[in-house]
C-alpha cells in the first residue's frame, strides 16, 4: 500500500472514525484504525463492535486530486498515535506506504515516522446489511430528534432496554421516544422513503450521541436502513453502523395524562432561568428538588429552601393559568433539560395534580412532548 | 448593611477574590467571601491565609454610579453559593441587604434569595503591610515575567522552598528564576521605585499562577511592597497579598556553563514542532524522552524509538551550527516548556557535552535563560 493525501482530508477523515474506538477493548485490533487504499480513493473504518464508523476519501472531488493512490492495499495502524501523528505533520500532504513486515512509513516533510501496523486481514468485518429499503430525512432535521429525545435514555444498566431510543417508523412519520423512567421526551416528524412497512429500532443512546458529533448540520439527506439486529445511517462519505438494543420496549403511550386539571403557559426561557436560579439553593444529591406553586389567582412561584443554606423564592410571569391550585415539587434538572430542549418558545405544561406526571409541550406543536414525574417531598 | 451595585462588577469582583477562596479550608469561615459596605464603595475578600485578594468596586466611576451605599456594614457568605447566584441573577443591578440574625437579601427583580450569613468580625484580618518602599513594573511585563518562570518551578513538596519562584531586585533589576533541580527558567528587567536597597523574596508558584489570572493585560504599573513574609501586589482595584516561603533559596547562578562545546542556532517555533512530533513515540512514564543529534556538519536530527510502537525521525534546519559532534537526550517536555517561552524566536543552545546542561536563549537576547539536564539513556 502506497498513496499520498490533503492531510487536512485525513484528519477529518480519522476524527469521524475515532469516534468509534475505545481505549478499552476486549478485542486488540479495535484500538487501531483500518486503512485502504483502493482505485476510488481511502477508506478509514473505525469499531468498539457495537458501534463501527467508516470513513471515505475519494480520490478526487470538484476537479481537485485529494488522494494520489501508487499502490494499494491496506493496514491497521495503532488509532492513538496514528490520530496524533496525521494532527502534528508539518506539510499539507502526508504519505504512507507499508513496507515488509507490516512497518508502516508515515512521511510529510523531513519529519518520518515508522509505525508498526498490523494485518488487515485480522480486522473484523463490518455488518452486512441488506438494503432492501432505505429511509431518508434531511440530516439537520435528524439531529434536532436526535437532541431532544437522547438526554432522557437511563444512565442504569438495571433495564438495558431504557439505555436506548425507541424509534418506530409508521404511515410516513418517524417516531423517537426515549425515557428513564423518570421522566419521558417524545418528538415525530415525517420522514421518506421505506417499502411501507412499519419499522421499528432501539437504538442505543451512547450511538446517537455518537452519531449525532459527526453528522454535518446540513439540509441534505441521511439516509437510513434499519435491519433486525443493525442499523446504518450513510451520509456524504460516512457510513455509521449500530447494533439495536434486544427485547421489548415498554408501551408509552399510556404514560402521556389525557385530561389535565390545572394549565399554565409560559415564556420557556425566562422559566428556565428562573428554576435554573431557584436549583442553586436546593440539594444536589436530591437532584436538586424545587417547588412550583400556582395560586388560584394565577400568581406562579418557583422556590427551594435547605435550611443550613438559605432560601430562594422566584416570581414567574405567566402567560395564563387555568383550573386548580396547586403545589408541586420536581426535580430542577429534568425540567431544564426539557425546556432546553423546547429551544425558549412558548411553552404549555398540563398537571394533574401533584403526584401525576405533567407534560410539557410548545404552544401549538404537538410534535414535540416531554413528561416529567414529580418528587414526594414530604 | 444595604447597598445597590452593578451586577456585571459585583461579578468581576466575586470572579477575583474568589480565586483566593478554597473549598478544602481548615478555617470554616474561608470558604466565605466577606463583604463590607463603606463610605467609598464595597470591598470584597477572599483568602485562604497563604494567598489573600482583595477587591475594591468604587462608589462611582467616569462619572457613573456603581454602587449605592444606604446602610454600610458587612457580612460574610459561603463563596460557591454567592459567586452562582449572583452571576445568574436576571437584572443588571442587585440589592443585598443584611437583616437580623446575619440573615442576607439578595434581589435583582423578581427573584430574591435569602442566605445565611457569618460574623465579618470572625473574618480573619488581613496582613498589615508597612510601606516604607513601593516598587513599580508594567503590570504586562510582570506577567510575562511570572509565565516565563514560575512553570519551572518543583511540583514536589521534597524540597518545599523549589515550590517557588526566587525573586531578587538590584540595583534597579528584577531577577526571577525558579528550578525543580532537572531544569531552570531565568527571566530579569528593570524595575522601579524602591529605596536603592536590595530586595529578595521566595513566592509560592501557586500564588503567582493566580496572581496572572487577576491582573489585566495593561501596561500600567503593579505595586509591588516586599516584606519579610508577605508580598502585597496592588494593581487598579485589587490587592494581592501572598505569603513568601521560608528558607534560603539555593544559590543557582553557578549552574549555568560558562562556555560551550557544541552551539546551535534554530527557529524556535520549527524546532518546538518537531520535538512535539519526535515525543509522540517516545514514552509518556519518562518524561518522553527524545534524542538529539548534531553532526559534524551540520545537520541536526531528532528522533526517538519505542520498539513496541514504532520509531520517529526528524530532520530540522538549524540557522548555524558550530563545535563538536553530539549526541544528547533530554525530556521532550522540558524542552517544549522551555521553546514556549521563547514565543518562537530565533534561539541560541549551548551544550557542554552529552551529560551536562545546556542553556537555551533568544539569540541576542541575555535576559532570559533555560537550562535543562540531559538524561542519561543507556
Amino acid at each position: 500500500m502506497k498513496f499520498q493525501i490533503q492531510r487536512d482530508r485525513l484528519v477529518d477523515g480519522v476524527n469521524d472514525v475515532i469516534k468509534a474506538v475505545s481505549s478499552r477493548t476486549a478485542i486488540p485490533i479495535l484500538s487501531g484504525i483500518k486503512i485502504t487504499a483502493h482505485d476510488e480513493g481511502i477508506t478509514l473504518t473505525g469499531s468498539d463492535s457495537d458501534i463501527s464508523i467508516e470513513s471515505f476519501i475519494p480520490k478526487e472531488e470538484d476537479g481537485k486530486e485529494i488522494v494520489n493512490v501508487e499502490q494499494t492495499g491496506g493496514i491497521v495502524l495503532q488509532a492513538k498515535f496514528f490520530e496524533s501523528i496525521v494532527k502534528k505533520l508539518p506539510l499539507d500532504t502526508v504519505e504512507i506506504e507499508v513496507h515488509s513486515h507490516l512497518q508502516t512509513v508515515i512521511r510529510s516533510g523531513k519529519s518520518e515516522f515508522n509505525l508498526n501496523g498490523q494485518d488487515v486481514s485480522e480486522y473484523p468485518r463490518l455488518p452486512e446489511i441488506e438494503e432492501d429499503s432505505v429511509l431518508k430525512i434531511p440530516t439537520n432535521l435528524l439531529k434536532t430528534m436526535i437532541r431532544q429525545t437522547v438526554f432522557a435514555v437511563s444512565a442504569s444498566e438495571t433495564r438495558p432496554i431504557l439505555t436506548g431510543v425507541n424509534w418506530t417508523v409508521e404511515d410516513g412519520m418517524l417516531n423517537c421516544v426515549a425515557t428513564d423512567s423518570h421522566r419521558l421526551a417524545m418528538r415525530k416528524a415525517p420522514i421518506n422513503g421505506g417499502n411501507g412497512e412499519p419499522y421499528k429500532a432501539v437504538i442505543p443512546g451512547k450511538s446517537l450521541n455518537e452519531l449525532n458529533k459527526i453528522l454535518d448540520d446540513t439540509a441534505d439527506e441521511t439516509e437510513i436502513v434499519m435491519t433486525e439486529n443493525q442499523v446504518l445511517f450513510r451520509a456524504k462519505h460516512v457510513l455509521f453502523f449500530s447494533r439495536l438494543l434486544e427485547g421489548n420496549y415498554p408501551d408509552t403511550s399510556r404514560l402521556v395524562p389525557s385530561e389535565s386539571k390545572t394549565e399554565m403557559t409560559i415564556g420557556g426561557k425566562d422559566f428556565l432561568q428562573a428554576i435554573d436560579r431557584a436549583s442553586l439553593l436546593a440539594r444536589e444529591e436530591r437532584n436538586n428538588v424545587v417547588k412550583l406553586h400556582i395560586s388560584e389567582e394565577g400568581g406562579v412561584q418557583i422556590s427551594s429552601n435547605t435550611p443550613e443554606i438559605g432560601k430562594v423564592v422566584e416570581e414567574v410571569q405567566s402567560d395564563a393559568t387555568t383550573g386548580e391550585e396547586l403545589t408541586i415539587s420536581f426535580s430542577a434538572k429534568y425540567m431544564m433539560d426539557a425546556l432546553k430542549v423546547l429551544e425558549g418558545a412558548e411553552t404549555n405544561i398540563q398537571f394533574t395534580g401533584a403526584m401525576r406526571p405533567f407534560v410539557l409541550r410548545p404552544t401549538g406543536d404537538d410534535s414535540i412532548l416531554q413528561l416529567i414525574t414529580p418528587v414526594r417531598t414530604y
